[in-house]
């Protein structure tokens, strides 16, 4: 991809073509027309047209998209060629949640650890990996290059922990808490913001009735 | 509101704008300029003033928002001026994660019952709620008005449970499966897709290498 102007919309649709190509290749399916791909999808072919020419050369007249090339393509532009070193900050059943998701691991992220501040948890095992003493993330973060850090903290630490993140060199941040966190030293970040998707589900209830 | 036409995107913030309006009150502000809300919340002052021209008769020019009347009418308008019947369908870490959010609670949507196919979780009490055989859910979810179910199951069983959900007249469902589910006699959706999201992070880190 030489392209650096691709939209952020299409970027966020791109996960989704993703799995859905990843469940043709599951059926051994190696070729598919945008018109076949807008019926399992549900984006619209010219949609679908338009998302996927922004990659140039996987679809050809005639003959549709190579299925597999394509996944690889999308998963080469996500970043999915690589392996990430992540933790988890939070052992509660979130953080227990994320810690036992196979599907990460299977992508490429693969968690070193997990923090909490509760000594009642430190030293358990979940998923194979160690419930650490929070105390001890920053250098753990530095020392290890942690690519990627899972915030499933309370609300009131979690600013505190996104500064020890940054200060020791985490790249990405992943939030679950409902505060847009402050990030220095050009970290990103992505929240999931469980009220507010929440709050957006019931707007649509009302609108529905 | 009268004005049906507001676009998903606006409505897609307004979750931001109830949130950091909720924060302001906490602080006993009473009224905010729309430049002073640009600063906390991030949006543009010019865009804060277009999405809640939308409602109209908030803002006045130099006096700025009313934060509560503000904060009311959007609560209004994402339906939080009600109560909602929930249930959770999987009792595992995540499922037990959203049982003990206080935070719904506290919104208005009550959590009434569990649901899960593993026999040693069922009769457990989480957050005073009891879980019960996945068997029961249908009759369940129809004879007690169940407004919104969170679909915490695998993957597997997850249209087959939005299946029975549907037959007995949920209105939303909350999926944090990784399918798109199919919903029949028009219930409403909201996605939580953590590893699409995961892989949007990861994109952003690569980008920002």
């Amino acid at each position: 991809m030489k392209d650096n102007k691709i939209s952020m919309a299409v970027i966020r649709r791109l996960p989704k073509y993703h799995r859905y190509l990843s469940q043709l290749m599951d059926r051994d399916i190696n070729r598919i027309s945008s018109k076949e791909l807008s019926k399992i999808i549900g984006f619209s072919a010219s949609q679908i047209r338009q998302d996927l020419n922004n990659f140039g050369g996987f679809g050809q007249q005639g003959y549709g998209y190579n299925v597999e090339a394509l996944y690889r393509e999308i998963g080469k532009i996500l970043g999915l060629d690589r392996e990430y070193k992540t933790v988890i900050i939070g052992a509660g059943n979130l953080g227990q949640a994320l810690a036992n998701y196979t599907n990460f691991s299977r992508f490429g992220y693969k968690l070193q650890a997990m923090f909490d501040v509760n000594p009642r948890l430190m030293g358990l095992r979940i998923n194979d990996v160690e419930v650490k003493d929070v105390d001890l993330l920053g250098d753990y973060v530095r020392e290890n290059n942690i690519d990627i850090a899972y915030v499933c903290t309370n609300r009131s630490s979690a600013q505190q922990i996104a500064d020890i993140l940054c200060k020791n060199g985490i790249k990405a941040v992943w939030n679950f808490t409902p505060v847009d966190l402050v990030l220095k030293k050009g970290a990103v970040v992505e929240n999931i913001h469980l009220i507010e998707n929440l709050f957006t589900l019931s707007y649509f209830l009302k609108e529905n009735e």
